[in-house]
């Protein structure tokens, strides 16, 4: 079973894009090198928003989903669009199949359903050393709680610190 | 000049506590010692729902002052109940004074106006392995952006992180 990750930058109180969706205040840190994620994914997930921010189809070189419920997928073509309310049995299906981890990078709906569904292995955050007071949260407001094990941390000299925590089962749903 | 630390544990996704203040899932970690936390300060700033929800004066080797506009002070010997709209005023003559830095415990709101205030001078927090879904949050809606610098960093084995920042005074009003 490959692994669903969700990858994001964030600010210190959770915020993973301001009010408008941008990103501009993660500063990147030269010391941070993003290959060794990229060569570990070869499918992506993202939200409509995340989608449409993203300038449409930022990784060709990744299977893209995109879960939405007003998009034609003729319109999009490079990706496969899919319903919103078909998240958890298409995720369920991909992740069944056989591959490298798949990239769930947001936004926050879509990994609060798919974490609703047990499907998410993952949560992996860049906090940036900001407060960025509002925006864009790394999961909307979920009923539940969901306990998380500690298994990697980085520390970059920005004050940049990466954080990979597994989901733990005992205690999701189901 | 001593510092103004806001010192919290929080939830990876950044609640300081449950919807009702509860901080139950915020687990100890045996290997963390707050001794010399506790020896570096003399004095407590806490706002009104986060002293009640304390239960009352929970440390009375502090000085503690309590800001609120309904608590009357004569009810609550002890500690110092200011108006709230005194908060700055009153927290910038602490600041000025000799003696050990100042904790300032919660809430967020407090915090929220210390900050646009330009009276905290580090933020620290615990970061518990956890997706709390809702709660207090470290920072309501706040309308500026705060930048940090990364000092410190300490992880521990039950996978609580604790990240110490100092608010930089070129990203600060005034």
């Amino acid at each position: 079973m490959r692994r669903v990750r969700y990858g994001v930058g964030m600010s210190l109180d959770a915020f993973i894009a301001d009010p408008e969706g941008g990103t501009g205040w993660m500063s990147p840190d030269p010391g941070y090198d993003p290959s060794p994620f990229f060569a570990s994914i070869d499918t992506l997930l993202m939200g409509r928003k995340t989608f449409e921010l993203a300038g449409k189809n930022p990784y060709p070189g990744l299977r893209t989903y995109v879960f939405s419920n007003t998009l034609r997928p003729e319109d999009h073509p490079g990706v496969t669009v899919v319903s919103a309310g078909d998240a958890a049995s298409t995720v369920a299906s991909l992740r069944a199949e056989e591959g490298k981890d798949i990239w769930l990078s947001g936004g926050g709906e879509l990994f609060r359903s798919l974490l609703a569904a047990d499907l998410v292995d993952t949560v992996e955050v860049g906090i940036y050393p900001i407060l960025a007071g509002q925006g864009v949260p790394l999961l909307p407001t979920f009923q539940m709680q969901a306990r998380l094990e500690l298994t990697k941390h980085e520390v970059y000299r920005s004050g940049l610190v990466v954080l990979i925590y597994a989901v733990r089962r005992d205690a999701r749903p189901g």
